[in-house]
């Protein structure tokens, strides 16, 4: 299966405003990327390194005025769906890897002191492993009402508990802060989604967003907002919270002035056109 | 100069408990240490690690029953007090290091979203550098009433700047979430005060808390709480805030039963009793 | 496609042992295991962890007498040979990421001191881009003649281009010098070939091993050894040679008793059988 | 105590070249800067961040022709000499964190696969501990004469042992061959040594080494070249040896036209002067 993702992201700055980018495919899938092009203004310098988790990241200095970013790839991808670990343990706290260790504490949107009696009166009686987070899943897939005119940046994991509408991000929040409670590492991911010709929830700053859960000494994927296996899932940068994952930040004012994304599957012959139109 | 510092902590534990310490001295100290020992219950095992921060773990399952954890150490010190570089300059956000980018994010208790349109209006037109972390501090210092009875492990500093009054980690965050707001780096900084017979603040399972803001290219130690020059701070572990550093996580039940810290000056004669008495 | 990949390994050791593990499929296809067992000796306690290099390390103290490792595990793959990206560029030095600069020095195996000449003389008029790492790896193929007899643990590229003889370490090593020595960073790998029913060059202790050149701002497979796109590598580790990713390091005396690997596709129906008889 | 370090390097360059310096104060001292300031070409733009080992490291391309780097630093130190802890134990290899295995493992200049046997004939049947590490300074001292004229930069500690000549460097690097051999995690250190007023071993391009073994969960400072307890070193980078902390790695052809190393005890008074006369 090959999968063609992209954006074109418009920006205005009234000012020189240095830009912190977590746009790029995730280190752990650029062996699949078969063709990719950037289409920056050509002036731009920018500096590559990576972030604490291991996400790519480009910074720059965006003069004043305009800025158009763009990009393209087609990435291959299995095909199949998310898995369905049935069996999977939860790993004992004890034998946990530091780095997974990371992912038990409170962050910026998951406030694992205010949720944890809240977390194990609804999940504590529940058989430790793949069923309890899928139980997790459950309970907030049915908790939180999606509304997308409700987004705000600001609202947290116990706010979403507590207000029960939300967004994408709301939905992983509210399961990668209970999973914590209940001592399951947890992570936050953003990125593509292909099996769709356009993302499900089209919102400006706002790729789809999901979570990865430590069971069975693995990082499994779990997706409480839509709460059904799906299919391509290109994962651009992993953190706590979205906080740690912002695909833009500017240090600095600026307008949004266009924002695209690209993320659909295209059969071989087509790849092969967007390869050969690029080169 | 030499400082005696350590603890001697009583848990007690319904079941076996795993446990995630960080308790020992940071690695920049380590150094500096002329002679340390602990005191644990013989038959522990005890895993070491370091923590996504670079931090020193300790990891252990504590058995049903009740736990006691000593330490001591002697710890060289230049014995000068906190520096006060005024013609320290803030270093503009392009030319951050990417780990000191890390330090400019949203954090448990430090929320830079709700936070940034009031730091902007207190300190957006005072000069850059030195100078604006200090007019932080002082802000701070005198925003904050200290009230050691009204301790809360949720109070974040969004919450301590509305509602006035904190213990030396309120004071911490509230600086260090500002001096972001700002784009200024800044890291929450726990551990032990040698410059007095027992911490000021002596708070069970609180170690004091200062942060250090980066600027002119160096972590410059600030202390909202104290906010005067102090000396001997034997640094133990640094992080985005209190939730990264917690002294003692435990994944279960627990009581304290006694929680003791030591950090003296001691004269050199006394450091050589402490060391012989030990061999 | 699907892949089969295993080992059993058999050791003995005179007296207790402490092993450092490298086995563990490397993190970045975990995602892509859809089942897997262990069949250690249940007694035996492990410490999971990263090393330096994000590889997944295992640790345990073998008791004196036989110990016996076995795993097993079924793996997606694309089923696409190793790409050819003939239009890829070499990056400018100055614009490469720091993680990517480790890359660029001499390791125990890869003196680009001493080989920085000869590389500059033999490639150095050849177009920088993927066409150089190419020729790097056309060159080596031909100059050294594969001989497992000859595999001698402290060969390095060095001696290993003066010797003329090898196994496929020393093919990696060689190719991955001479990339350094151009500053086109380079690093080793090691893992399963999954497009064959047992490894090509079944050698105990000794992993199949390739390389990945860092051009067009990614990590790109080569395989001087083999000097073909080959399908179905399953990446165990990553280092700087060969010395960073053994797959067991003993701190102490040990004999290998047994050692088999598994690495063959495998049919939907069998993987299904594989599943269900693990179950 | 206080400490005035810096150099003076003058380079030159047929064409624009890319640097890497490693020529920073270690991250772990940086507190102890009570001044500092660098001298060079104000249009130069130089990119900081950190190597895989957390040293600080500096990045710019230097215009074709003349290069200068001025660097000067006040610096607090204990002034106490190296510590001599009779008493260290080693740590049992179960028991080292992840981390310190990093530096138990073959490198660039310290073949641990050649002098394993060696090591073990000179040093097994010593009492593991301080003790031990020591005996190897003490013969790595004895056996290596000092010849700065016989200094090269492909020597290994193989080499040196075989050759029985060689700089600070080749002091270093056998002995932390040999720790390592013992299973005693060793790294390689270099800096400055602030207890004289010029180096003892005034190399253009070469900073004094010494190296730190990691026993009693630390690490201890060991100096094999001069053998005695020195004082002052301040830190500049740590690494597995001399491949990974080059002062100047240059990825291009320069000429080295002055080399000026400052490292000499300071009295306050002449602190204060150096510090106004920078102001």
């Amino acid at each position: 299966m090959l999968i063609h993702v992209g954006y074109d992201i418009g920006l205005e700055f009234p000012s020189a405003t240095p830009l912190m980018l977590l746009l790029d495919l995730h280190a752990g899938r650029r062996r699949d990327v078969i063709f990719e092009d950037e289409f920056n203004a050509p002036d731009i310098s920018i500096e590559r390194g990576l972030d604490l988790y291991g996400n790519r990241t480009k910074r720059l200095v965006a003069p004043a005025g305009a800025l158009k970013l763009s990009y393209r790839a087609v990435v291959r991808d299995s095909g199949l769906p998310d898995e369905v670990p049935v069996n999977a343990r939860e790993v004992p706290v004890a034998d946990l890897p530091n780095y997974a260790m990371h992912f038990l504490g409170g962050s910026r949107y998951c406030e694992t002191d205010e949720l944890t009696p809240i977390a194990w009166q609804l999940f504590g009686h529940i058989k430790p492993g793949y069923g309890r987070v899928k139980a997790i899943c459950d309970f907030v897939h049915n908790h939180i009402r999606f509304d997308y005119q409700a987004a705000r940046s600001t609202r947290t994991a116990f706010a979403a508990y507590n207000e029960r509408t939300g967004v994408c991000r709301d939905f992983a929040h509210l399961a990668i802060a209970f999973c914590r409670c209940l001592n399951i590492p947890a992570c936050y991911v953003n990125g593509y989604l292909g099996d769709i010709g356009v993302l499900a929830d089209p919102a400006p700053m706002d790729f789809s967003a999901w979570f990865e859960a430590y069971i069975d000494h693995r990082w499994v994927t779990f997706d409480a907002r839509h709460n059904v296996a799906r299919t391509g899932r290109i994962v651009v940068a992993r953190g706590r919270d979205a906080a740690d994952v912002a695909m833009i930040t500017s240090f600095g004012q600026h307008q949004l002035k266009e924002f695209n994304i690209v993320a659909e599957e295209v059969a071989p012959k087509r790849a092969e056109e967007l390869v050969s139109r690029a080169a």
